[in-house]
């Protein structure tokens, strides 16, 4: 017997994806990416510095950084800032999306200095770390863009386009891009990160109930793959728009 | 010699202002509201306890919280969460918004549950606490209509309707609704919270440069009866739609 | 009807004020300061450096920190630095204070040298932020004497005396410098800002109960006017003494 | 051409490993274990009670913290205590042995009480948190014999052995249980937490340097299949002990 | 050769002590003592609860806490509530004052009531821990004293007078009551905490310098025995008064 | 009647010491030191710089730290990493640790160089800091042989040896090294730190119960003199070997 997914959505199926460029207007990339109802604020930010441990080395830095609105999800959760620090898994998200997108800079063409990439979900319903990454992406992209116009680099840094898509195995059914009630549900919850040319950045795997199987872990890889090909062309499309 | 505003607005000029309710899908109230290129995500929780100080009174409480995401800003600024704390100028302008929207509430017909509202500016660009007021006010509304459709309460605890904005001088010349550019160049700069029968909830005045004058005030003061006047208007028309 | 005041006070009248010079030995500038049973010790320090926003700029500094002894209040409250943070009402008292201060400093003037502020509440009875500002300001000039007898600037960065006082509306009566039985029992409370040539510096009023009117704000100011006057003669008075 | 490990290892060969039950005398659980120079203290303590989100749940917890000496590596690092927070390589870290644990408990017949892992690194040479995971294991039944010798519980709560291991990719060659010069120096690093009847608990696979393709995560996964056979192996030799 | 104190004060010879009492007006017990130009503001605040590891006991609790305004001493310190923690030193004597007074306390005589002691440091000149204990003792007697006119307890649960003096060697000089000046060019600092029948609460004896030997041990504690003896029947002077 | 101590111990007997040098590899010393079940790991690091207080000024510096783990203890006490900082406690062991260390070292001889003592107590029964101590001085003493060892000093900066112990009063007896049992028991604890030629660095005596008199703090010194004098050999026998 099969799962059946909220709105009939099949199991390979990403949910709508919009990407928005020049969201905001004063950072240097900003990009408001929608996978089905959720929504993140993604900015890249260019600093003409490196943090302490990247000094004198000649190469720049991308950092990353995430944070959720307090109502974004479905009953109101405490707002760090207030709290007073960061959770556990809002610094996990951010190190993950910071490693994501270094994989895809060559640091030493970046020169000295820093692309900071926020990423704030403005409305959550399952895979905001992923939207994150996606999105983040293109911000980065119109970031470096922005470097290139005031004539301090020529080439691009940039080596190729990231994305990142959550896979899951629903009620035995391995299912791609899960959102809220389907993450929530779930037995596994996979988030892999990968390149245009299709290897693997990132590959992040957890049993939230009995543990999986090789061949279940290779349809999902094999779903994630189908899925990031199709955001590595909204990316494009996004990105040819001007 | 008089000021010339940007964009040739006149002096007695709102920007034009925006109130898009039903902005993010999960909170009670969830309002976008824009004074121009300022742009604040107001959404109002509902939470059927209230804080240990207000435990067993039959009363409610209405609080709130305000963020600037880190490149709402012309610079990026540090993210609080990370930083481990709210700057004193977060804290003051959350307990400004806090005290204006209790100004109009009945906290007894509330009944004992909270009503959170958080503040958000997505991009900043002067009078980010006068739009937050403003908004949080409409998401207020909603979020009470909510309480009413569950039939919790039957009569709203709003007694009317409460904004802000600002009012300053710029170059000798008083001016309405001051933008960024405005902002950091005026001698004074004062933020007025009205309600619509045209009582003042708050009114904080800061000469930046040189000291004020009482007639400088007055003069001020009827800019802002004037500005908060058509915010009103502005709040009934969208609070209208539905 | 009118509101009678304890002891029988004019609603227009002070409570006595008391402004004690080198009240500690180490400060440059250290004023016990008292508006009735409210006692607050303000010490002005010099620092021959500037934070970092000022570096290389020519110009000085002048901070202030406000604190208040736990049992300086009718029941004890917890002491910030064990609770690990300022409460959101101490920062605001504290920006309040230096910007009050720094409205009638020429930093130029001053050199690259910082003026730390003080306030301590020993004492609390309704107006402690007023006194500070009152007292500090006094502890200013014995610290930019300090700096003068030393031969490091010749005149005064100091262009003219700032005082503050609280005024507010108690059971309809608009009355000057509101003890604490008084403030905690007022409808609006009002804490003015003026310089010595009667310009304002700030002026903070909040409702806290029903919206106050323009013509309650005009008498409100005319009685922070008198007040103030009669402040900025006793300062003088004070430091004419040595 | 090949990768030649230090001291000549094979590339799908564990370090010498040791457990050491009963190694400090207050906890239930007390376990040294060593993969070859990392050694990780893991202890397991039973308090009688649950967090909130569980209480009256009829279900236990089982949580883990982690931590590492300043001087388990090879230049002292801060210690987190004095720095007033954890990094979030350590909240990640114990995070995932916490997941881990919880994977193989029945939380319902473990009763309303926590198990506590603390998983401290007294020496670091690479794999601290598979080795902790690995030990806190071990620790983690001690545990719970204390409590069925306490005749609180009769059957266990553990429904099977769960052990971890890193592989990865050094010069191009797929290696198992990396130790730290072969960390800081591989293209990829993945973690692997599996279950003694082979099923996935966690994959977490990162690309250091350029992305890995499936091919290279087959062959890793069969790495880390045999390394976990050989630990469970070992985690069953030293609890047959007594 | 002998070290000449300031003032050609014996080696032997407290300096002037100063006990004032109902120093401020909110407090159950309140004293500024001055030991010279060290002044502390000792006020002893009564709270009808205990805390939690005192509850259901039956037993009273006695604490302490330690502050010293920023501009105590000859330069600046920063504030630590700014700071947003106590420093080790302060913690350190706030524990010793605490422990000095519950030394004296019948917690059982007190009943489920706390006495909290906050010392205040307005201005330093050595041996503020010390004035703080012997002050600390006069509030709380004030503070018991309320306590029983509010008719809660008869008898006194205070069993008996308990003061503290410094001593040291400054110059090969064994000296009573070090001031600053001595304080910080001495090769021994002892802190003596005893009560008014001879006894040892607490010694607190460190080597600045050189290590010290048992003679001169013995000679410091003839000394301290001397001071306190004054300090003794200085404190019940000042509770003579009424 | 006299006190019989656990394992017919007698009155004046230390509890078997162990001093286990290179017991981890990355530091320049690393000593585990057992006081019969108190078991500490003290570790010195050598860093080539100093902290801002000393630059420049062509001495080095000594500093300890000293820590815990969870489950040291009969039952498990909260990390201080996770709660986000350490207890007033542990400051004021990390600060002995650091003053008695110190206390034996030239600190121009060492040159600009800081070494960094940490002392982790791996399983606690009474006696953690003296334990510590003694142990840090072995550490130290091989960090010191490490710089010697480099070439970067010629004799070493170590005074002396130091040692520490505690004595106290249990139902009346004098005791030497009191366990954890006896420890929670006793009148009065006192913890002395002494040298190789019998100068006092630190006396810290408190009257847990009732305050104890000159006769029994003799008997007590005396005890501790005889137990460091052991503690000093055993230091020297460790160092001997190699």
């Amino acid at each position: 017997m099969t799962f059946i997914r909220p709105l009939g959505r099949a199991a390979d199926s990403l949910r709508p994806v919009t990407i928005t460029r020049h969201y905001t207007k004063h950072a240097e990339g900003s990009v408001l990416i929608a996978f089905g109802d959720t929504k993140v604020l993604c900015t890249a930010s260019v600093e003409e510095k490196v943090p302490g441990h990247k000094k004198g080395s000649g190469e720049g830095w991308v950092t990353a950084e995430y944070g959720m609105l307090p109502r974004a999800t479905h009953t109101r959760s405490d707002r760090e800032a207030a709290r007073g620090k960061q959770s556990g898994r809002t610094q996990e998200i951010q190190r993950l999306i910071g490693r994501s997108l270094r994989a895809v800079f060559d640091l030493k063409a970046l020169g000295e200095r820093t692309i900071h990439l926020d990423c704030d979900v403005l409305q959550a319903d399952g895979g905001t770390r992923t939207a994150a990454i996606t999105g983040a992406y293109v911000a980065a992209v119109d970031a470096v863009r922005s470097i290139q116009k005031a004539g301090k680099i020529s080439a691009s840094p940039i080596l190729q386009a990231v994305a990142a898509i959550s896979v899951g195995i629903v009620e035995g059914t391995p299912v791609l891009d899960l959102e809220y009630v389907e993450d929530s549900a779930c037995d596994t919850d996979m988030n892999v990160v990968m390149t245009a040319d299709g290897g693997f950045v990132e590959v992040q795997g957890t049993a939230e109930g009995k543990p999986f199987s090789s061949a279940e872990m290779a349809t999902m890889l094999g779903l994630a793959d189908k899925g990031i090909r199709e955001l590595i062309v909204a990316q494009a499309a996004a990105l040819a728009q001007d």
